[in-house]
């Protein structure tokens, strides 16, 4: 990355975000139709490699069943508020964006996690017959994951806004990840990255995938209150390159590089995979869904943090059925709908047939 | 073109759109008077490079009538409602904007294209003497040249979101454009691209223009939908190089660079010719004469696909006739009038008279 | 200045404008009491260099007139309302905003200019004491100078959007500026120009005084109709550096440098003299003057061309008289009054105190 | 920093504000308890390093008695309405935003100060046991020093729109700022500056702290009215450097830099601090406190000028009380509560645990 000096005493690496770069056809224009979108981590294939995000108004166990039934791998927040409230749904229908949101989702999430409905809910999903993925902060792995285990989770994922491989605090127990994955015999997800050294540590630690970004793009405030910004092309790019070192260091094995966050349009998620990533994690396309617990409202965790919350309730609307959204057709024109068929059509038109090739397309950046 | 590092793993070129740049007079002040825009393509001469583009909202046989006495050429869709529906006056005036504008048009486009009624249609044409030009999709063409060619276009158009020489699909029959262009005995003119080689490919298979950029800028979503965008001022450049290389790779072929979108107002069009273009296709422009047949409102072709819409209705609205906005006099100061004074008067505030010449106009673009 | 490549067939200078730039105190704070901010131009000393344009909506007799007491320079239009209707204050009181503006004020323009009404306002002038200048449009300098100079303006002003020391016409009588100037005894202030080599010819041409810019910054839109515009610090800096070259080459003739429009703000002045401006002249920051002909209304001449305009009438509104704009107090924070106070504030802040000092201001430019 | 050209005959610094970068975790996550704020200024030690400006809207002698409390240093403005007015309650209530705002300011603070009342003020805060700091602008220090030091200020501030070691006037006695520092027994705080150079000069005069940037970003002015503007991230790594330098020059002297202005949200003071500020003086933010002397308004002590305002009244409500934007907890998520919450997380969030560790913090810019 180019470096450039913000006075005489800082430095500062220059970033692009998906807004900054677009895809340029420069090859042989293929037929959509032969695109195969097939996204594949540990033993586990998916027919796209869009992830539903595990974010309480995206993510139930229904539509979690009906995301399957698509081809897609979706992942419950183990420490939402299914785990926290045998019906949510009441609690998820009085959510409502406005000057006091805020409060309102604190006092929401103020009821602690059950670790049995925990463990009902991954049975729920398993009985259905589902890949089940749940998810976790990296704050309270350590006090769930013996009853996540106990389960049965087929992927496990520790997503937070920010993770590395080594926690450090002076006062009290932090996870060694690596200790923890190798214990583990599922694969483990892990995230958000922003750059090359912290994915390296992770993919060092045994992630089979790893979240690049904060995820939450349409909701979190982390820029406002904290400074932290991560402009996703270069996060993206920089994680692949991780993936690729790492891939010869480890004499072959390959990390899945999950796009997580600020791609609220189906061009977005084509630009992500053009930077390098092999799926993408979103929430607010599917929180369009009118089968999406939040009715239109949209949130992450973040959000809920009881001292510092860092996110606001969006009102995105629904567009249309999660079928639609995922397989089409779309009847709007703004890439909130058919998001693989548009995936299809970003590669055919740029000369690719697959994701892998597809991160070999030719990108411009506007002015610079 | 300068390169930029996206992060460790990706690259990108930088890339200028019209509204980054600015035409700057260095030269001595020429009589507006004394400009000529004429304007000639294989044995086809014009008053003036602004072609008509093939959109139902602004081409239809009365306009296209018109605007050939106005001094221009002018292109039907071949695949638009005027071959759909005998009478289509009543489906145009049905087009609104508002939340189901892309449903509306995707059922209003869900009527089948009739060959015969594209015979008639071009007959209509040239039986009114003017030079006869209308567009197909290339996904279309293979089914509907016959009836085209038996009709007898002087000059024929594939027009598609992105166009290679050779399209290349596993289970369809798909164009050779090489061949095609071979056996036609009229002029092609064929887009859009966005890159050297694209157009190079294009030029070599014979084409006797190029159609830079993908058109409808008014109304158009490719870039949310798909991620793909073309930052036109070096689009045209790039294309301009290209038909620079290949008359001399030719030992003596031009051939013509036509802009494609993007350019709203007449400044744009200037532009778009000190870019290196030697024609502009504009569709917006046109959709505010009180003749056209959108009534004021602007729609593309990429609007009605019936599983991924990448366009939308825009409302525009109508500023004067159709010889004002292409002759003058223009009574408003927005560009939207007086279209042809309007680069008369730029070529020779600049200091040039032909936009063969004003090709070479000195640009600034800001900050960067 | 930097050149960058706007695709392979193109380049394009990198330009800034007073938005881009910011003054930069850098040494000893001054008093602004100690600020002398006297201006001269030939035999004519002003105690401030902030010009009146000539627009209809700032410059009558009577404005000049109170303009002249308060220690500047104000220019008449001589083909403005004043030299075509007797009584112009009816018509004045008519000019609106709103959707008809610009083919309204066409009409009110369409009177023709009356040489001896000319005459007579040029004395109105000279009787009540001021410094008189007049400004004409290049166009028009032939056919009206005679009456101008029998008239007798103290100095003259040729003020066009574009004006080259040679404009070529095949068909028309055109204006010699060399020959003009030098059978001229008045000093002649010529522009617009936005480049080293324009405004080079324009001194060796004998101008007193170059305009730098094409005007009317609140109220032209030369860049939506042309594509034509000028980034105006770096048009300053480029005429500022045409004006130390020529100071050489001429053994010691010193042109003014007059930067023209997109000057609203007293920041933007205090940028344009930072840039190398020896004066700027102004519209919209005295449009705003309860004694303005506009009432608060603002246009200039470019707005009421008949076959196609480039100019809106602008609702700018009132905020003091003339003399609190020009020597304060003030009682807005926006930058609309006491621009003297406000150019002596910012010379002593930066540690300056005249404007000729003060072309060697530091700046800082954003991001970039 | 990077030196570009502005036309031929002027070069400018690029330069950044605190929007154009953003931290980036890059190391170990910290825990946030593990993070100390703590902040030394000569022999004062506070909890944070979050100061209150000496302005109206924020410090009145209560609210500086409860933020001594919260463990922060707050500043009295002793030209402000306390020093003017007995009981200056019913005229802060008076303040509003609308046209006449900064007119009634300018009545408001007519009433002169009076040293009597601003002896009795300082006594008030020793009285309530607060480390005792006072602000005078560099125009009034040499006619109430004598007053202010008599009253028994710990820390004294000179604050002002742009302060040089040096100032120069032909008419008006001058501070000698390295004389009256040395005479002085209280460490000095004394500021804006904008560059290396004029705090150094400040530092070799013996200021214990150097205020960074102009102060009141919310509600001042001066880029509009003196076309004068310092992005912050680089004046803050600028005066930074300086630090450095001078602790060698001096043999150890370790000046506090406080970057002042511009930082709305706690994310741009944790930018501050990374681009090597010691401390912030902020008043926006305290500005929203229930408690607030201003009830939700914020204006400067710029703003209140009698020839040349530069500032205008901002409506900014309130959220919360000043313990909960303090100290938290919050219940928004803009950054406008629990600062030193989110000061403790973005640093452990990127791996430091102190503000002197957390100026080595990685930054990224956009684009540029």
């Amino acid at each position: 990355m180019t470096t450039i000096q913000i006075g005489r005493s800082k430095t500062a690496s220059v970033s692009y975000s998906f807004d900054d770069v677009a895809l340029v056809p420069m090859k042989r224009v293929r037929d959509a139709e032969d695109v195969t979108l097939s996204w594949r981590i540990d033993a586990y294939e998916f027919d796209h490699p869009i992830v539903m995000a595990p974010m309480d108004s995206v993510a139930s166990p229904a539509t979690i069943i009906e995301y399957s039934r698509l081809g897609g791998l979706a992942i419950l927040d183990l420490e939402g508020l299914w785990t926290r409230i045998e019906d949510p749904m009441a609690a998820l229908a009085s959510v409502a964006t406005g000057p006091d949101s805020v409060r309102r989702l604190q006092e929401l999430y103020s009821t602690p996690v059950d670790p049995d409905l925990m463990v009902q809910r991954v049975r729920e999903l398993r009985d259905a017959g589902v890949t089940v993925a749940g998810a976790l902060s990296p704050q309270q792995v350590l006090r769930f994951h013996d009853a996540v285990i106990a389960a049965g989770c087929d992927i496990f994922v520790i997503r937070g806004t920010t993770v590395s491989a080594e926690f450090v605090s002076e006062t009290r127990e932090s996870l060694n990840l690596k200790d923890f994955i190798y214990q583990l015999d599922t694969p483990v997800i892990v995230g958000g990255v922003a750059s090359y050294k912290a994915a390296q540590h992770l993919m060092r630690a045994g992630a089979a995938g790893v979240l690049v970004g904060f995820g939450g793009g349409a909701t979190h405030t982390t820029r406002s209150v904290l400074g932290v910004r991560v402009p996703m092309a270069t996060a993206v790019s920089e994680v692949a390159a991780a993936r690729r070192d790492y891939l010869e260091e480890s004499g072959g094995r390959y990390v899945q590089v999950i796009a997580d966050g600020a791609m609220g349009r189906s061009g977005d998620m084509a630009k992500a995979i053009a930077c390098g990533a092999d799926a993408v994690m979103v929430g607010s396309p599917l929180a369009r869904a009118a089968e999406a617990p939040g009715r239109g409202r949209h949130w992450g965790r973040e959000a809920v943090l009881a001292d510092l919350p860092r996110g606001e309730v969006a009102e995105l609307g629904t567009v249309g059925t999660l079928e639609e959204i995922v397989l089409g057709p779309s009847h709007t024109a703004d890439g909130t709908m058919n998001l693989t068929g548009a995936l299809r059509k970003a590669m055919a038109t740029c000369g690719y047939t697959s994701p892998k090739e597809f991160q070999r397309c030719e990108l411009i950046v506007d002015r610079a």
